[in-house]
């Protein structure tokens, strides 16, 4: 007989105010419900309130971040002693915005560990302060700094980490330096983390093989690949405060995948 | 015949400028040498004029240690969802500087991941304002905090971090808090983890397990148990700024053992 087994236990520790939007399950089961981007913002600025400060936020960020990098560029067997002749390199194409920020804090960690980095910003005369804080410490690595497409490499590098996209204003995806990021993102043919990619309304200019949400997911379109979430260490009653009844679904780690179910 | 094999290949890729204090390798052979306390203070102040901030390095060094913690307290067999009723206690000792705020900063990072956490700190009328903003946030977790010893578990809890020495203030061991705090922690019989311990001319007042030096290890005595070396940011640059010559002895990770040779 086709006897059908007990589905395993779906755990709702999570509740938000307006649920139902979409929802994600880690390995073990644990429902995480997405939130709107306006809630999210909201958790983020009632987190800062409380001192946890964006600064903190681009360390944590930056640091779970590039243990997922690692992770993706194979590990333990990629960056060992015996292969520092081949190390791997990243290319992080970030825009001047606070994605942007948490882009190069990603790659000064991902430097740190002797990765090759090649950091792709463009040139503006006005700069956000967290990104000139996240450049002048990205400066004392080995990792490159790049404002032109130009010199960006013409092979395969191992991976792209993705910070183009800002939640709040779409319109940078028309400027020129977008859409040549974009492109020489698409015709590289590495594979692409994106870190923080906003709900988006149309395709993706960057295909994504991966995607790190922040905190809570946003509902991601399909484009931006596999989704994991990252903990940035908001506490309980931040979420509470928000109207979001929250229980860690991160179990001993720091980075989870999700799963659509 | 008892032929001898070759010996494994020790790679020298940090130099400090007073080599011969003591020295560590790691489990692939880096050797990793010690500083003297005076130059890892430098490192630190140094990292921080380029912007690697206090804050910053409180954030980290919570992250970095509350995983090494976590891994210590059985890690995924430990923390699942189906565990949720045997969470793990720790307690953390902590005194008042910033070795106490970074114990702070680890406990609030294990209790977002529903860890069962106990933070005690001796009552003063004026802090540092590196643990007033920590325990700030710690307020927003689960966490539960406490100022007497007398409200500390009676029976063994499942880890001690003790944080209780700072390296600049030997005589704080002679206070009546102090005391008693590590009282109950030979005590208590559970294990130890110290975070950022001193050099120390004499025996320490807890005996550790295990020590998670930060950055660079200083020459420790051997009564804090195993040491542990914690990647906290600090770019290469930074390193060559203060006379040494520096490789990440990290690969993909951002704790690792280190054997004294």
């Amino acid at each position: 007989e086709n006897i059908l087994e007990a589905k395993p236990i779906i755990y709702r520790q999570i509740a938000v105010p307006q649920p139902g939007i979409k929802e994600y399950c880690t390995d073990s089961g644990l429902v995480v419900p997405s939130v709107s981007y306006e809630l999210h913002k909201r958790l983020l600025s009632v987190a800062e309130r409380h001192g946890l400060s964006l600064e903190r936020r681009l360390e944590m960020t930056g640091v779970c971040a590039s243990q997922m990098a690692l992770t993706l560029l194979g590990g333990p067997n990629r960056l060992t002693p015996k292969n520092v002749h081949q190390r791997p390199t990243v290319v992080l194409l970030c825009g001047p915005h606070v994605q942007g920020a948490q882009g190069i804090s990603c790659g000064r960690h991902l430097a740190n560990h002797e990765v090759e980095v090649i950091l792709f910003l463009p040139n503006f005369v006005k700069m956000l302060e967290a990104i000139t804080s996240e450049l002048s410490l990205f400066s004392k690595t080995g990792g490159k700094q790049v404002s032109s497409i130009k010199d960006l490499p013409d092979s395969p590098v191992d991976l792209v980490i993705s910070c183009l996209d800002s939640h709040e204003n779409a319109f940078l995806r028309e400027q020129p330096w977008y859409r040549a990021a974009a492109d020489w993102a698409n015709q590289n043919r590495a594979p692409v983390l994106s870190i923080d990619p906003p709900v988006s309304g149309r395709e993706a200019a960057v295909e994504s093989k991966w995607a790190l949400a922040l905190g809570l997911p946003l509902p991601l379109s399909e484009s931006v690949g596999r989704v994991y979430l990252c903990d940035i260490g908001v506490p309980k009653q931040v979420f509470q405060e928000v109207g979001i009844k929250y229980h860690s679904p991160f179990g001993c780690k720091f980075v989870i995948p999700l799963h659509s179910p």
